[in-house]
């Protein structure tokens, strides 16, 4: 069986895309969380991936490293992790890979953090323009392919990419377009969305560099997390 | 025809990877090179690419954006753009999506620019990191699928992607280890790598903020372009 090393739900946008794919696929997978530490993750997480990070998939003996990597081996051996049309999977190649590169706008001034509600307003121009592109983005997607996910009739990989984004926006209230927020609303409320949000909440851990770069010079509104 | 949208060839990493992939494959294609600004080149890369970045390829009214995704649409389309061995294949995917996305200590510190030969010792820890995880990955490549190439007998992706970090060691001098450095050498000879490097050397083109941003705090102590 797939082993998938992820770290915290609370903070791993990184770890969250494949473990999504993988459970709205309904792909069997053991998960493997490591924590975040305060000072230096390479030292431990060096042992099950070579780039010491998260997401890291092991197959058998075999590591497969980094997000993109791990969706485009999983593509290799199950069906539906992109799209079935030639269209739709090239534009969804296209829009994971931007994710995969860029954003560092938003990535940078609102961090991943699930159980939070933060104001961060005003916020910077380079977030701004980072949000328009991904309304511009997502309404793309919905209007080539009909919705109501990103590329088409049903998930896939691109889903999984921008997923972060939605609960950011939960997070830190972004402005979006209004098909672009209806489309963050539909994929917050599925059940693999919600039970990794409800798994974010449990954790007990808090680590500071996470919690001091999702803070910022904002103000902390909420913190749904159960314990901790 | 392909149509390959490509910025400076003495500064753009990103449009070099899809450029050599086609060239050393024998893939046809039109190079459409645009220019680099000075301050904004979303108006004018917006034209073309849906991102307003390089590189992106047209194929028919298609559009391809991002290096990663071009790769992937490539590689539906013709053969030897991935390794055909399947543990190869995982193994470049995972190694080109890792620069995909990282390697940014020495990204930022040492942008690529072809023509030029800079001083910018002693190099920052997190330069220092990147050289060593580079070194290492380069050597599990060819030690694991016998080389001469990072992923076995032939030229793939894995070795487009890492191809601005071959033109790096050259411009600043880098340090590898002598397994990576032999890699280096042997892929900055291929005729493919070269003509790229003297149509940039040719470029009558410069651009303020990519000189200044190789320059740094270091010193220049050559520059090979024929004229600007």
């Amino acid at each position: 069986m797939y082993q998938l090393f992820i770290a915290n739900k609370n903070y791993s946008s990184w770890s969250l895309r494949p473990w999504l794919l993988l459970t709205e696929l309904g792909i069997a997978f053991e998960e493997k969380q490591v924590q975040f530490l305060s000072n230096d993750n390479a030292a431990v997480f060096k042992d099950f991936a070579p780039n010491a990070k998260v997401p890291c998939l092991h197959d058998g003996g075999w590591v497969v490293w980094d997000s993109l990597a791990i969706v485009e081996y999983l593509a290799e051996r199950h069906s539906g992790v992109w799209p079935a049309d030639a269209k739709a999977r090239s534009w969804a190649r296209s829009a994971s890979a931007e994710m995969h590169s860029g954003f560092t706008g938003l990535r940078s001034y609102c961090p991943f953090h699930a159980g939070g509600r933060f104001d961060k307003s005003p916020l910077p121009a380079a977030v701004m323009q980072d949000l328009k592109r991904i309304s511009e983005l997502w309404q793309q997607g919905l209007d080539s392919f009909g919705g109501p996910y990103l590329a088409g009739a049903n998930f896939s990989a691109v889903d999984a990419f921008y997923a972060p984004v939605v609960f950011r926006c939960q997070t830190y209230g972004l402005p979006l377009s209004e098909q672009a927020a209806d489309y963050a609303r539909f994929l917050l409320q599925k059940p693999a969305m919600q039970l990794w949000y409800q798994q974010a909440l449990a954790e007990p851990y808090r680590e500071t560099e996470h919690e001091a770069a999702a803070l910022g010079q904002g103000k902390m509104l909420a913190d749904y997390r159960v314990s901790g």
